[in-house]
């Protein structure tokens, strides 16, 4: 199955059995619990905090809310309070991670750590996908948040974490095209020579669960009537659900100007670990944070059966 | 000045006096004579073309167009046809190119010839500007198509080459940003260390008639909104004229995606020599092969008063 909308991603969410619990590491922040709870309220995750107590509960009184007791950890400490987030993934009391008030890093460290971390020992990124009006399904071009200049490796491991995502929320086979500015081969431009040894990867079963055409310029990737006018004949042709950015710089335009010039709505989350990292960041729209939310819920139960 | 819609810079080239000359190199092909004699028709320019008469002639009967005697050189061969066209604008018998069929090289190999050709000895770049519907006014990403991976020498002469085009089209002091995915210098992004030092020649002088905000990420460039939300200030947040792309696949990508699916209009030519080199490909639309011979015109004219 393929998704068109978000409404699409929040639905599937609502059909599930239960609520997703969501571990908050470093709760104590009022847009992130103004985010929880907004999720909670519309019934599709079941906040876990961890953080501060005292200020989480001041912010809770304030925004007229409550949590259970149960589902309040007391650790102001903020890596502690990452630390503790993992834990509660790691021992089922929570099935994915939302960030709090903390930089990246920390929860990050606490994710990636050897003994009691939710790390897999491969590359973390950024999954982001966009509703973009013009397109015939949502478009997730990676990464242009976390790994900055990819290597042929690294590339192929970000493949895999969005190729893992989109399937943990339900697509069979999505296809994956690693951009450059033409379709052919350039030995001047390590960009197509990559394109084309993903693709080979692909195609030789290192690369699973997905079709990877590379290189592949944007229009060929989007539009079927440019490519079929150009003869680039590919079954990613137009029909692209994976975007791989050259690197973080192209990666971070293509998700700005979708969603600054574009019109497209956003949403994502950090994958490369055993359940999905939401992430809201303070100038996001709620709308955006909603949606970050229900997708990350929807791929953390999806990844349990993959 | 500044234009927001390509019916303006129609609108002023119409408002020249006198229509601009136009060499057409290679000018024995249906698709680029069907758009000179379309520009002609529409009162922007005087077609003069060099290339096969005989071949030339027939399309002309076939079109049920006609065009002077003295306005046809018959020069079957693509090298001297395009070497042919740039001895009309050296001469003044025309005052800007337009590529007909032949390899871009090959014009080019003319045009940069030391002897006989119009080149200034810098770097040639791409110049292209989209009419976004969300924007406020044109927006040229640079360079899609030329430079592949531009030294910061390289970057400093595709902004002076960008900006000349747009002071050539009548804009006094334009503002350009120089791309990445950060606004802060980070030694580790040499993206980041480039724009930095592209806005520091600007502020020396070395760097001139325009605003070089560098380095800034594209929602800064284009939202004042957002560069607001993230305390960036500069004359540059979210009023950009020209982008500069870190690479040419990110501006490729920037290009494509305008057109593609943010519902754009695009038109452009070739800067860095004496005079634009229009360029229509054949898959481009009417539209855009008339906005790109529009816009050279007027930049031709303009360019004589620099």
């Amino acid at each position: 199955m393929i998704y068109k909308t978000f409404e699409e991603v929040v639905g599937k969410v609502k059909d599930l059995d239960g609520r997703t619990r969501m571990a908050v590491a470093a709760a104590g922040d009022e847009h992130t619990l103004e985010a929880a709870l907004h999720a909670r309220k519309e019934g599709i995750v079941e906040p876990v905090l961890v953080g501060d107590k005292a200020v989480i509960l001041d912010i809770l009184a304030k925004l007229g809310e409550t949590v259970p007791e149960e589902d309040i950890y007391d650790e102001p400490d903020l890596a502690k309070a990452a630390e503790k987030a993992v834990a509660l993934v790691r021992e089922g009391k929570a099935q994915f991670l939302l960030k709090g008030r903390l930089d990246t890093g920390v929860l990050l460290k606490a994710v990636v750590n050897k003994d009691h971390g939710l790390g897999k020992g491969g590359v973390m990124s950024h999954f982001t996908v966009f509703e973009v009006p013009s397109y015939h399904k949502l478009l997730a071009p990676v990464d242009g948040g976390m790994v900055t200049y990819p290597t042929l490796e690294q590339k192929k491991a970000i493949i895999e974490n969005s190729v893992e995502a989109l399937r943990a929320i339900g697509y069979d086979c999505p296809k994956v095209g690693v951009l450059a500015c033409v379709e052919k081969l350039n030995p001047k431009m390590p960009e197509t020579v990559e394109g084309d040894a993903l693709k080979q990867m692909n195609q030789r079963g290192e690369l699973a669960h997905c079709v990877v055409e590379g290189p592949i310029s944007y229009d060929c990737a989007v539009s079927k009537e440019i490519a079929a006018f150009k003869g680039f004949e590919s079954p990613c042709a137009g029909d692209c659900d994976i975007l791989v950015a050259p690197n973080i710089h192209a990666g971070n335009v293509m998700g700005k100007m979708l969603a600054v010039t574009c019109g497209a709505k956003m949403a994502g989350f950090i994958v490369g670990a055993k359940c999905p990292i939401a992430m809201t960041s303070r100038g996001s729209t709620a709308e955006e944070k909603y949606n970050s939310i229900a997708l990350a819920a929807l791929a953390a139960r999806g990844m349990e059966g993959l």
